[in-house]
């Protein structure tokens, strides 16, 4: 089997939320937004999909890379373009991750397995936890502690057993707030009772000091673990704290450098609880291998973001990953409504809050082809 | 896809080679011996192979907690083995290798593929060493540094471009011996000159001091690494060791744990090279996660024994494992002919010194059904 091509596709959809100028999301008003797919073609009519893709890097960077090879020579082709990446900043994780993304789908369709099996699979279904948008002022959304306590509360009804906050965050003002988040940490902590799991990701620049103070206060709430309060190049910010919290530290998630980055932070104690993502990292390729090195030390990882991808990876995971983060979520959101160019959505849950992974060949994405041919812009 | 069966079948064969009182493999007179092969059953009408099976353990412990399950499950099966491993002592790596052989193997044949590009292809072959059994008292065999050498420049001949050397050892008199290893391997280097890469798996219960000593005429030597000179449940000897030499030390590969111990090794840094076999660590399975745990260190790790399963792991990764291992060779022992169960050889080597990987279904090993049916022994 040889690659063929490398095609994108653009095309319009509307969009219902917004991002701020610090690029959190927001419900905001219907807009027009564009989305495009990766297509890999191969010689033997099969193709692999993924969405999320960036048409030029794609045409000019990584296309005289892949056409002509054969689609499950996966880490061949993943290694070359990560020594692409040196110098050329376009080449982009997330870019790697379609690519890779799209081989994992046409591996899974060519054979007729969903890519979990073919990854040998651990388990069909992975509890799901609520990850809320951030924060924001938006009367009934998540303007306050008791905004944040009665989505919490509506998120248990639904079925989910584990809920984390997104707290608010700049440009809102007078945030960042170590005593508002704690209060919101408070007040969810006290509507949804002792046995619902809590976590916590915080502002991202937090001081030493206010990181250890939130900590301390989410120790005492009992919360299953406290995420990214501090920036992660400084691996040094997060031995400190580790070291002197009993709530598990969960990362690296947004520090570059893929396993590499991952390995270091467990030399070092940088973290209890080690992350990856498929979309952060580069694709399955990547995560896999992070999950192996976590399960090597018996430190668990923990999947950062929804999707089909991730899903997958963590089916193939004996080792925790304990958690699928079922998100963003927020009150004025539809999270149960597909997105337009997909006739249903990647991760249904049940009512006991369990994702469920597809039993369809490759990524199992039920593409609506027909929305995305006629709503198509042509660059 | 559901497991029906775990058969094994038990024949005879000719084997050409004896163990001596210390469990090292030489040359030897003809006798009878007998060999498994186990097949796990699936409901779809196809198999999964292996050679090497335990049949009364299989039979016993492993069947009953593998029938009924979905083929594909290898993380959930293998997982659930090794949590079974805890008290019986006869569930060992070995066993749960050949079960997970067997289930790559079943995988490969029901999707048409070969092992290594359902992993994510890096390469389809990979350099060999000429890996010698250990010396001996055989006129002609590998009983002095001089036949040592001259057996080095017949493997050079054949196209091999590394070598190497397992040492005289008890129960041979006057062994172990420092001074005649240092000199077996400084007849090897004058014998096939500085290009060739050479290797050495010595004693491996050497004093800290003598393997020291060997250690640094192995690196006037200018040898490519230096093999378990002492017992690896010291792990604070090989710190010690590699702390002091620069020749790469390579291990572990005895030490139990799997890749547990293979992060404690890397943790401490109790090795320069890591090492991985599917036969020593539990199947394709656990060595592909040791290989994801040294590349996200970016420590090499070589791959121990010969075999179809080894070589496909060896083609998945495209981080070193730099060298297939090919052996064990003597001068009395033709490599080439296949053993009585197989076609041919699961390892043919090129002229260059290249083994090249089947690019059949599964495993692509050639067996020889009607053989083991005419030799099958009834229990």
């Amino acid at each position: 089997m040889k690659i063929l091509d490398l095609v994108t596709r653009t095309f319009r959809y509307t969009n219902h939320t917004v991002r701020d100028s610090e690029g959190h999301t927001h419900p905001g008003p219907p807009h027009d937004a564009t989305q495009s797919v990766l297509e890999i073609v191969t010689d033997e009519g099969v193709s692999g999909y993924c969405f999320g893709a960036s048409p030029d890097v794609i045409a000019q960077v990584v296309k005289p890379l892949v056409v002509g090879r054969d689609p499950l020579d996966r880490e061949k082709i993943w290694h070359h373009l990560v020594e692409m990446q040196r110098g050329n900043r376009g080449l982009s994780d997330r870019v790697l991750a379609t690519v890779d993304l799209a081989l994992w789908d046409l591996a899974g369709r060519a054979l007729g397995q969903p890519v979990y099996k073919l990854l040998g699979a651990a388990r069909d279904k992975v509890l799901a936890y609520a990850s809320t948008m951030c924060g924001d002022e938006l009367p009934g959304g998540l303007d306050s502690p008791e905004a944040y306590a009665a989505y919490a509360l509506a998120c248990k009804a639904r079925g989910y057993q584990a809920f984390k906050i997104h707290t608010r965050m700049p440009p809102i003002a007078g945030t960042p707030n170590p005593r508002e988040d704690i209060a919101i940490c408070t007040a969810v902590r006290e509507a949804v009772g002792p046995d619902m799991a809590l976590m916590l990701d915080s502002f991202h620049y937090y001081t030493r000091e206010d990181a250890l103070r939130i900590g301390r206060a989410l120790e005492k709430l009992d919360y299953e673990w406290f995420e990214e309060p501090m920036p992660e190049h400084s691996m040094s910010s997060y031995i400190w704290l580790t070291d002197q919290l009993d709530i598990p530290i969960v990362g690296p998630e947004t520090a570059e450098g893929k396993m590499y980055t991952r390995a270091e932070w467990i030399m070092h104690r940088a973290s209890d609880i080690s992350r990856a993502g498929v979309f952060d990292n580069g694709g399955i390729t990547p995560v896999m291998k992070i999950a192996h090195l976590c399960e090597s030390f018996r430190v668990q990882v923990e999947i950062h973001s929804p999707g089909a991808g991730n899903l997958h990876a963590l089916c193939a995971m004996a080792w925790p990953g304990k958690y699928y983060e079922r998100g963003l979520l927020h009150p004025f959101i539809d999270y149960e409504r597909p997105p337009q160019w997909l006739r249903t959505i990647d991760d249904p849950m049940d009512d006991e809050g369990y994702v469920h992974v597809s039993s369809r060949p490759g990524l199992g994405q039920d593409i609506d082809w027909d929305y995305i041919a006629a709503h198509e812009v042509k660059r």
